[in-house]
């Protein structure tokens, strides 16, 4: 029979916490028989939300905690104050080792810096960025850094790289992942100087498949499997990415709703149009991994559903069967 | 009478030169009745392009150049050596004063050396950031830098917000526009050094209504009309627009051709659905300013049609008529 994988799950992160939590996490142990969830937060609230649903009782566990750690407050400040707090109590379940991994909907500031205080780097990490999947054309692309390590080095994008790869590997399935560096142009000598520097690092590193500069514009075409870059840039190119999806989407949602006739049409072309979009939705891939942590620390947006929180918990038993943190240190020589 | 507007455009810049940029030329001499253009290049292609239309003879002219630079050229070596390029006979037009402002669909790189170098800045500018107009869900919000000044200082991000708004206000017509920070977060302790180095300077500023920071995620919603980043990650966020924007349509576009049904209600829904995206169609707003030179230098997506291409040369009458330049020594004491 498969290892159990233990999740500690922040019941109270996130806009629509503990509701979608508590019901992706019902989902994810009805799907899956290796799975234990313990939902970290308001007993009472939690077991209210659990009380709707059917599941295997033995593989939801509650653990209490009394305090919330909002998206607004000082990251550093709130989790050496609020040791109650769901973060908290989660990230230590990691740290004893009772959990293989955290997941989190709540503050990312908070949970970036949670991660790195109470999980901790495996030791040899420099900056433990987070990596995001984006749906592309053909399939998913991870985005590293996406938002952990602004301002940061040509030593720490090298260990993106390598991180990234195998997690792509092992945990999506993409046999020998490409890797790209962002940049501002194709060719070799465009870029900043952090750029310039990465850039003959990335080409000389033979533990990776570097296939040269990616314009952000060839991202959505899934041209890279893995796309190292600065935190900053690499967030910019996330939530632009998320940013103009929605919009368009809302655009075209309006004008097919205008008038009679593109209401009849709408209706003819909304199976085909929801499979195609379906593609594009983040939630199907679940959170971003923190890598570089012991244990595993995910991210899921603030607005996660149902889906998407089973989809991060599930994530969890590739990154612990395909040992993703033994080839870490590993291909890092750690 | 208004005054002449003189425009050197380059008839060899881009994918589709001579035969978009010459149709663009004639359609804006017969749209607007106080413009020259300058036709640069191979003046035997030039004219046999010219044959096929209509248009004020007077208000056309060739200037000949029989080299052209391409897209994979180093700039700088090209425009100290290609003398007789549509680029440098055309920045020529401008530096002499023959020319109120020149266009180009070529080189990027070579358009941004060969404005600094031979257009020349303005004194006391100290870098022309480039700033191409972005369609929002509201109207279109102006990027800058998108490209020009990679690692820029606090001190350029000043000036970029300053040139910016004056262009907003008086070339696009947005009053009083409001000016945000490209960042990571809203909160304003976020962001890169860069960032937060300049935000306060931007805060203090009584030049500009700065509303503080904005995350890519807000730009397509219109959130701000003026957005002041470093060239890098304002490239970054250029081109994840034009990329997710363009996989998403081909995607939506394959979807309602892949059945009978779905193409019956595609016909359906076609002319609402075309109003729409034309909202988010950047060749109606003409090309990106190179801001802070002496004229006007403008930079065309290199794939620009007809379309684009007049929209540019008309965008150069309120630059002109509104003395922009004028204003941007006035606000910046130079």
């Amino acid at each position: 029979m498969a290892e159990t994988v233990n999740v500690a799950l922040d019941a109270m992160g996130g806009d629509n916490a503990p509701l979608e939590i508590v019901a992706g996490a019902v989902d994810a142990v009805n799907k899956k028989d290796n799975i234990v969830v313990y939902l970290v937060g308001d007993t009472a609230k939690v077991e209210a939300e659990l009380k709707k649903y059917e599941y295997p009782k033995d593989r939801i566990k509650i653990t209490a905690s009394t305090e919330v750690i909002g998206t607004g407050e000082p990251p550093v400040m709130a989790i050496r104050t609020k040791k109650d707090s769901s973060i908290v109590v989660g990230l230590n379940l990691v740290k004893s080792g009772q959990c293989d991994a955290f997941i989190s909907a709540g503050s990312t500031g908070a949970i970036l810096v949670g991660g790195q205080l109470i999980a901790g780097r495996i030791r040899g990490i420099e900056r433990p960025p987070l990596a995001p999947l984006i749906p592309t054309r053909t399939g998913v692309s991870l985005l590293v850094d996406c938002g952990a390590n602004v301002d940061a080095r040509p030593s720490h994008m090298l260990q993106f790289a390598k991180m990234g790869s195998i997690y792509m590997e092992y945990v999506i399935g993409v046999k020998n992942p490409k890797v790209a560096i962002l940049n501002i142009g194709a060719e070799e000598e465009k870029g900043n100087a952090l750029v310039k520097e990465t850039y003959p690092m990335l080409k000389a590193c033979p533990d990776i498949n570097f296939t040269g500069s990616i314009e952000a514009r060839d991202i959505p075409e899934g041209t890279a499997d893995v796309i190292v870059c600065e935190a900053f840039a690499g967030n910019v190119a996330l939530k632009m990415y998320e940013g103009v999806g929605s919009v368009l989407l809302s655009e075209i949602k309006g004008a097919l709703m205008s008038s009679y006739v593109s209401k009849i049409g709408a209706l003819l072309i909304k199976g085909t149009l929801k499979k195609t979009l379906k593609k594009f939705d983040a939630s199907e891939y679940g959170g971003a991994p923190l890598l570089g942590l012991n244990g595993l620390v995910v991210k899921t947006h603030g607005s996660a559903k149902r889906k998407e929180v089973t989809n991060s918990i599930i994530q969890c038993i590739s990154f612990k069967e395909e040992r993703i943190n033994d080839r870490i240190k590993e291909k890092l020589n750690l």
